[in-house]
């Protein structure tokens, strides 16, 4: 049995007088209202044509897996936060992000799959974070993955930032900026300033430049780190150096020949720098920032943050980088690779709250209603079968109402045209549609106002899910 | 941060020499391969698309919810396959279904909703069954419903029929059976006959008539149920009929008059038939059925069920019904509705497993690969982003490899065109592609072989994930 009926019966066959239990939505768990999740799957569905039009394949893992496969050395906060629990003698844990699944599906699956491997991934992740406005225990993210076998050319980093413009040139966002940078350069330049032992320390702090500021930054790293005050100072001149309007490479040229990371990270930079544009990237939409770190020990070459230019306070909206060694708690085969996420729920949210969404997107869930005027029903399905056949949307409305509160059914969801149908019409072959939006109204034949009705929609459909608000 | 870096650092920090986790996944969780996954999102795909003709609006809810609200009253069987478990101080379970959150959205937000309210659904549900192949703890459901406020008229049972005729057609098949019954028919007659306090246990008899065949209902009706040989035998006659040429209404028509909820129930069936042709189902793909009753107490009308006419021991592949009352348990009102349900992923095993896969569908990650032939990727990069540009979907092979391994992985992938790209190439501003299909070579201007290419796929993708085998 494939169908429905498998539903406890119970649920169904409640004794009379029994006290309700009040509704509720966990919280930290999003539930939208059909229209909003309407912008929501419009993201979701610009995402994917994104990815595609870069060969990425999709992929599609389970929520649950063995916890002993996704703590392969777990501790600390983040096992704290992760969904775990038992069923009869499996100890399970919902996934708290889709790059541990990957790894083990590239180790798995590894003998079968042809590399480079380039996947995406959109679902839903877990943890159980504290509540608080803006932050959710299940949340959608978005991920794209390149897995080489062994090696990974350069130009796969190069690449990763024009999906990342063309991400949300799509969703309708262009006030943004991607932030490039490169580990290779910063370890190099540790290394020849004398701290090359603290350098992740010092990586994890500078990447807080934006949050805690250069004065925060300083303190930590000659107090806790203790790095003599005239290195740090050095440090925070060179990567600081876009805002005192110093060119990057300019700046970072004077170090070239001394020490071979460093020597290797330049060139990967410069190179992912120069094909931008031929990935497509206006020179407006990116630039090298020394400051992006990220915080996390596995990046080593490129990284990538994305900024909102009206709103740099939220953080990044899209991260990622490159690391050398995706799966190695599950194979010895090396597999290096360069990925980014987008935390679509929370991206929502934001979105959202700051008045980002496109309203004027068609988030009807019907392009045609037809209210039926007569008390024979056939003529209107008939006409609601012809429409689909044509690629249009359509309800049938016959509840019992009055004509008043059939209109407002319409206008209430914002179906944008109406149709009624009585008994001269169906007479004489013809249909009169209302455009709910002009108010205008129109009798033809159903064929016309079929192509009349594709024509208007094919303008609406072209809409973004974000309209950024006027600056 | 919106982006990925979140991720726990041990996990890419481990130690030389560690014993490697031998990855896998939990038995009774779908993980396809990629080619595999594409031909199960296009069913999705094209489940979206049929449920939008016919205006439902997508709904997502959380996969987990608070006990209390999922196991408004539990017990026995199904409470042991729910998986549940505490976090922090919260009873938590994962959804078994998409039918109680449903329930639970429409209660908390009626306020906000428009009725009838008419949503689908495809997300994961969860249930701990024993493991068996082709029986799956975490799959997909899809399922629509139209919910009314206080009332929902019998057009809207008519139009399902059609939704599910239209479902199945899109993806392809084309041999299955939608078969419809009227349980105020069955509940009427089972008064008619005396015996209409035993109406729940004889409807959940005759329900498994397809599996256990009409000796052993027979058996069970007399035996456990306690009803009178002659009474049994005679609703066998009834409800059977069909298989001895025996015209269902026919049959029906001799008990007209003699019972009010026979009389509605028969007035609804016809209805339902009325309408079917207007609805674009075709005679051959529909049939009243009397044997179909639904295990479950909460239909009150119209049931469905669907067979596959090549494997009916499959069981039904779409099933459910008219109810009374979604939502009894979290609000006083009204809410009754009519739904179906698709378990997209049991489905898919069978299509699978029984070979009706279409094989032919374009399932590789990309339309084109260029493979570069000069160290200068500029030229290639370009003309990747332009063919992007007019919705291609690009790779670029730049893995340090020889020719016959860069060919060697677009054939693995099915990519359908590759570019070569060499310095006579680009210095002549042309390109050439190679039909892998056909092994034809041809050089002409970009602009040219994107032409050509968009023309040759948009044949290829035409195709529909289902493909039936001869018979």
């Amino acid at each position: 049995m494939i169908g429905r009926g498998y539903a406890p019966a119970y649920l169904f066959t409640k004794e009379k007088g029994m006290e309700k239990i009040t509704p509720r939505t966990l919280s930290g768990f999003m539930e939208l209202m059909p229209e909003r999740q309407v912008l929501f799957d419009a993201m979701v569905e610009k995402l994917r044509e994104s990815f595609s039009l870069y060969g990425f394949t999709p992929l599609d893992t389970p929520v649950i897996e063995s916890a002993e496969i996704l703590l392969a050395k777990a501790g600390g906060e983040t096992e704290k936060q992760i969904y775990r629990f038992n069923k009869g003698d499996s100890d399970l844990c919902l996934r708290f992000d889709l790059t541990v699944p990957l790894a083990k599906y590239v180790a798995l699956h590894g003998g079968e799959l042809t590399f480079p491997f380039r996947r995406y991934q959109i679902g839903k992740v877990y943890r159980g974070e504290r509540a608080q406005r803006g932050r959710f225990r299940e949340f959608y993210q978005a991920d794209i993955d390149i897995i080489g076998d062994g090696a990974l050319g350069i130009i796969n980093e190069a690449e990763i930032p024009s999906i990342i413009y063309r991400c949300f040139h799509t969703l309708g966002l262009e006030r943004f900026v991607i932030r490039i940078n490169n580990r290779k350069v910063l370890n190099g330049l540790f290394q020849i300033l004398g701290i090359g032992d603290k350098a992740a320390d010092v990586m994890r702090t500078i990447d807080k430049i934006d949050k805690i500021g250069q004065e925060k930054v300083f303190d930590l790293l000659t107090g806790e780190t203790g790095i003599p005050a005239a290195a740090v100072h050095h440090i925070i001149d060179i990567i600081t150096c876009r805002k005192n309007g110093v060119d990057p490479f300019d700046k970072l040229g004077a170090f070239r020949g001394r020490n071979e990371t460093f020597d290797i990270g330049l060139g990967e930079l410069s190179t992912v720098v120069k094909y931008m544009a031929s990935f497509g990237v206006p020179a407006s939409h990116y630039e090298v920032d020394l400051t992006i770190a990220r915080g996390l020990d596995y990046y080593t070459g490129t990284v990538y943050e994305t900024t909102m230019s009206d709103h740099p306070e939220i953080g990044s909206i899209c991260s990622g980088g490159r690391y050398d060694n995706l799966a190695e708690y599950y194979t010895d085969r090396k597999l290096p690779g360069v990925g980014i996420s987008i935390g679509l729920t929370r991206l929502f949210f934001i979105l959202e709250d700051k008045g980002y969404l496109n309203g004027d997107i068609l988030a009807a869930p019907a392009d045609v209603l037809i209210l039926p005027m007569t008390e024979e029903l056939g003529p209107a399905v008939e006409l609601a079968t012809a429409m689909r056949g044509e690629g249009l949307r359509v309800q049938i409305y016959s509840e019992n109402k009055k004509f008043k509160s059939k209109v407002a059914y319409a206008d209430k969801l914002k179906i944008p045209f109406v149709i009624f149908l009585g008994e001269d019409e169906i007479k004489e072959g013809l249909v009169t549609v209302k455009n709910m939006a002009s108010g205008e109204q129109t009798t033809a034949s159903p064929a016309m106002i079929t192509t009349a009705v594709k024509a208007k929609l094919a303008e609406a459909r072209n809409g973004a899910p974000i309209k950024e608000p006027a600056v």
